[in-house]
């Protein structure tokens, strides 16, 4: 296998045990993308040389004997809109071209003590909301990569790094995992630190990472979810085993819901046919398997997440429209003026509605082990001016529980259908043994 | 001493010690209740009956040698919007008369945990905004008690209850406190639970204590300080030994920023003089104080903290507005439909606002241990129409910096007037120590 094909976790072991060095990992991938990168346009920084440099360090201290974690000398993939002190941070617009951060994001740092190696900043849509970036989608470029964490997303499907780091305000991790066809995982809101990435909607905004194993989710998302008192959603707790949890069996078969959304009209035909197929298929497997409604309250759940989102956009980007209205997408404005309007009574009680949805999911929850439903509308579209729907991401997002996209299925187009995996909050190592489990059970060994 | 006298602190002990029975703590406050409540006025709801059962049980507990807490025995008095699962709690409005929650607060709670006697309700303006109750000063019936947590301040300066527990969102601690002569202790936000406490504004709103001495303060706020995973802004965090560092003498004398604030114009001139002396007593008695000014940005505060208050005034008075709107006062009306028109992006931007103001008090607060500033602009003014202005209460309110009211001074008509002693978040032990060595500094020996 070529090493830009490892997985993190292998090739992390590969270069702990002296079988691969860093530095050949990292030409292996700057090959991978060499070769690529003008059809897919992952990208938006990216400094081979810097890179290499970064290599032959790792190599040292692990050749000198000093400590190495346990991602030392693997590559990762950073959204352009997180901070990095030795990288651009663009925040896809011309706006903020040039900009240079002074620090890491706490996130980026907890990479690099994990012994990462910081690869280059990834392509995102126009500050990490609609519009889209250069990116193509890896399976074939007349099709979007989906967004807004484009450049993460088609940078692992494509096999230039076994990890990228994006983010999701609606849809932005779990709707490019499934259109690119690779494992995405969006944890629990709160549970992975904020501080220096940009701020679209601090009710909403959570940190995702991209891999194409779930081992290798586990693996990243363990060295991610720690506690960080700068950014002020997050709580302190115990750090979560997610590889170790995953690697054990459930002490009884899991009990699964399949919920259809009020989204599901909005599959198209090819799409629901596989997912029929994925609820016969393991049914006939053994998975214990419902298929149950939502609440009807959840009809109004668009509308309760649009208005914060908007809101906070209106907040947030208000310097960029006040000085640059211009160089802004139309689209984006229109979010943001509607935004501008949204009282807040409104919005405090769109964020209680929040609450009481998830009051509603822990019922769910009570009686089932994890929710199944689309990661996306379907295939991802043959178009490169959307980045599609993120319409079944919104429920979760909003709620804040974690939700992991298994790239299972496969549209009429030969293109990947995602199918996403949701369980209570906080339950997120226990999400990662529930999903190791029904992929075993349904044939999807990794 | 009459029994109704003695501290939190030495009752408890009394009553540990076999001295003296809860029964007879309970007569004294009883029998002091009878005598004054009717020109006082500081009880919404009060069963002499029940309170004797509660006390008669509590004794049979000790005589039995079952565990005591540090509270055994000790009557407490609880604002009437705290909700009581044994008692009736109306908010002070008609709207909610006769309601009986069916849990008790989780402050509550943890007071009955540590052995404390519940001795009933205390009077709050109309849903512990400014509207007035019954309460009157217990040192001049013609004078306000201040607000909103009026009958919990002029029970314990009554020599009714030893310890009292109201809330504060503007001035509704301190202010009281100052006007009735009382210690009172709003600690950091988010340290006591507010869960099942009436919810006027989730940034604001912070539970507070009353005593006749900074120990009992201590004490009290110590049983209170803990962790409540059922309230949204608190974070887990040690307990705070509030008891033993005020016994310990700091290590060095500390440094005092005596600030006018922006509102030193309001203090009129029997209390700027009282200040004046304050200030020259106590650097004759050697107290390290200096005389600094807010940076400017401060001249927005009050702008700041009423926007956030009467947007969120709106939405969680919203129910009560539109199907009670008559029985509401006009006065809260007002801030109501002021509220309904706030933006949600000026309510997040005087939320950054509120951030950033901290940012500054933390660079005093390098400087200086601690800060002191008026409780309210003099003594209460002669009226039962109004609860006083809450203007120097604001700025600490917003930032959710610990404050005591130390009722050390006395205006021109010999009502009292407190000094207000700030610290910075989370450092309420500290601030404790300092108050005491403070305290003992100027003389004013407890």
């Amino acid at each position: 296998m070529e090493a830009n094909l490892l997985g993190a976790l292998e090739a992390a072991e590969a270069i702990r045990e002296g079988q691969i060095s860093s530095e050949e990992l990292i030409r292996a991938c700057l090959s991978r993308i060499e070769e690529s990168e003008e059809s897919i346009g992952a990208w938006a920084f990216l400094d081979p040389e810097y890179a290499l440099e970064q290599a032959r360090n790792a190599d040292q201290i692990r050749s000198r004997g000093g400590s190495t974690g346990p991602l030392h000398g693997v590559p990762v993939g950073i959204k352009d809109i997180i901070d990095t002190a030795d990288m651009p941070t663009e925040y896809g617009t011309v706006i903020h071209s040039g900009n240079r951060p002074f620090k890491d994001a706490t996130l980026v740092a907890l990479l690099r003590e994990a012994g990462a190696l910081i690869l280059g900043k990834t392509v995102t849509t126009e500050l990490a909301v609609l519009s889209p970036g250069k990116t193509r989608n890896p399976h074939n470029p007349d099709y979007t990569p989906g967004g807004s964490s484009s450049g993460s997303a088609a940078a692992v499907a494509a096999g230039m790094i076994p990890l990228a780091v994006g983010t999701q305000t609606n849809g932005s991790v779990i709707r490019p995992a499934s259109f690119c066809g690779v494992f995405g995982f969006k944890p629990t809101f709160g549970k992975i630190s904020r501080f220096q990435v940009l701020k679209q909607s601090p009710a909403l905004d959570t940190i995702g990472v991209f891999a194409r194993s779930l081992e290798d989710l586990a693996l990243i998302g363990e060295v991610l979810i720690t506690y960080d008192q700068q950014d002020p959603a997050m709580k302190p707790s115990a750090r979560m085993p997610l590889l170790q949890t995953m690697a054990e069996d459930p002490p009884v078969d899991p009990d699964f819901a399949f919920i259809r959304t009020p989204a599901w009209n909005q599959v198209n035909e090819s799409a629901k046919d596989a997912f029929r197929e994925l609820i016969e298929h393991s049914r006939q497997r053994g998975v214990h398997l419902e298929i149950i409604e939502l609440p009807g309250a959840f009809d109004d759940v668009y509308e309760v997440h649009r208005q914060i989102m908007e809101a906070d956009l209106a907040k947030n980007f208000d310097k960029e429209y006040r000085d640059s209205k211009k160089q802004l997408s139309s689209v984006l404005c229109e979010l943001i003026e509607r935004g501008q309007k949204v009282l807040a009574t409104e919005y405090n009680t769109a964020l209680e509605r929040a609450a009481e949805y998830n009051e509603m999911l822990n019922e769910i929850f009570e009686e089932y082990d994890a929710i199944l439903t689309p990661s996306t509308t379907g295939e991802a579209p043959k178009s490169l001016e959307t980045t599609g729907s993120p319409v079944f991401c919104t429920i979760w997002t909003l709620c804040g529980v974690p939700a992991l996209n298994l790239p299972v299925l496969q549209g009429e187009n030969t293109m990947p259908i995602g199918v996403q995996l949701l369980s209570k909050k906080g339950d997120d190592a226990r999400l990662f043994r529930t999903a190791a489990h029904l992929m075993k059970t349904i044939g999807e060994e990794q």
